[in-house]
């Protein structure tokens, strides 16, 4: 059985897209971060960073395994399944590597940019800008990559996208105000958008959410 | 042949580190990101985020392979040559999570601290207790992990540990001033760095600089 503990966040709704592609079954445990549940003892067992999403598989070789750090867990998944990530060769290294990006860059750049330019209500210039100038730098940088090859790895469908996509999402959404003139006439990360948005799994994940209160 | 492409900063060191530690021979090629040199076109083929560090390695199978992000260096080399990653099972996805911790978090966090506590004329109070805030609560949570095991990953030294170690060094020295009172007391973390600055790989790979000028 494979339990995810995870919230309505980009990182959140990562590894549902790919447990909705690898077709798995599984159950969300929801951790409501916005009521702190993420310090909670029982979970910091599972994620001693606090932070969602984690995963445990009990039906891991050699036992339970929980994993935390949403890039961990998608290379997890996908060796473990066979799919969106190739065994080896020049395909798996470059997937690694634009997973690698948005685990490293485009994930913590957008993060610190919704925090300062969108949720402060405290404002600082100086971090504004200098968020907003990498964010820029950032959808440069993807936009380049998708106009040479299909997909962020090349041509096949990978985890890579799978990370980048809830990111994007909250870029051209909650972020729209501030990234709007910078995502103007950046045709290739909206083709990858449209298609990646019109997969049945990526739809699936990224609708995860708890259960009305009372319910649960 | 290994040819890596890198500079004196904490994410430039890690690989020198790893190709010490593997006892191989390979060549740095120094990109001087004072002079902005990972902006020139060459380097943008083989690191298309424009950032250090990036390798190639002549000898990959199916060809010449470029890989750019420290955390994909790492593993595609801890994997090639089978040293400090476990090929499978529990002690491979424990050295990945916390691999992914330092690149998506330890990483990009203290980065941001050196921005606005030190590097910058300009101070933004705000994102100054922010950065504070988080290198706090993210050294709390590596303390606390170095008290229950040896390395990050567990018993073993893993390319986790090396990814971890340039960015403390940068915490224990550059950012001494904004971090001496976080890190008063922090035991398990003094333990653990002196653990790792007593290993002769350690120490060449952190030790890598450009030859003086007007001889390169």
């Amino acid at each position: 059985m494979l339990v995810l503990h995870s919230w309505t966040t980009p990182n959140g709704r990562k590894v549902p897209i790919l447990l909705e592609e690898l077709g798995l079954a599984y159950e969300v445990h929801f951790v409501d971060i916005s009521k702190n549940e993420q310090f909670e003892p029982d979970f910091l067992a599972i994620s001693p960073n606090n932070k969602i999403p984690a995963l445990v598989d009990y039906g891991a070789e050699d036992g339970p395994l929980s994993i935390f750090e949403s890039g961990a867990i998608l290379t997890y998944l996908a060796d473990k399944y066979g799919r969106f990530l190739a065994p080896r060769g020049h395909a798996r290294w470059k997937a690694m590597e634009w997973l690698n990006w948005q685990v490293g860059s485009l994930g913590p750049m957008l993060g610190q940019l919704g925090f300062f330019a969108v949720r402060s209500k405290e404002k600082a210039p100086l971090a504004i800008d200098r968020f907003t100038e990498e964010a820029g730098r950032l959808l440069g940088v993807l936009e380049r990559r998708l106009g040479e090859t299909r997909y962020l790895a090349g041509d096949d469908y990978t985890i890579a996208d799978i990370a980048a996509y809830p990111w994007m999402v909250t870029a051209t959404t909650v972020q729209k105000d501030v990234l709007a003139d910078i995502l103007a006439g950046k045709k290739a990360i909206a083709r990858w958008m449209a298609e990646l948005a019109a997969r049945p799994a990526v739809q699936r994940g990224m609708a995860i959410k708890p259960p009305p209160r009372g319910i649960s």
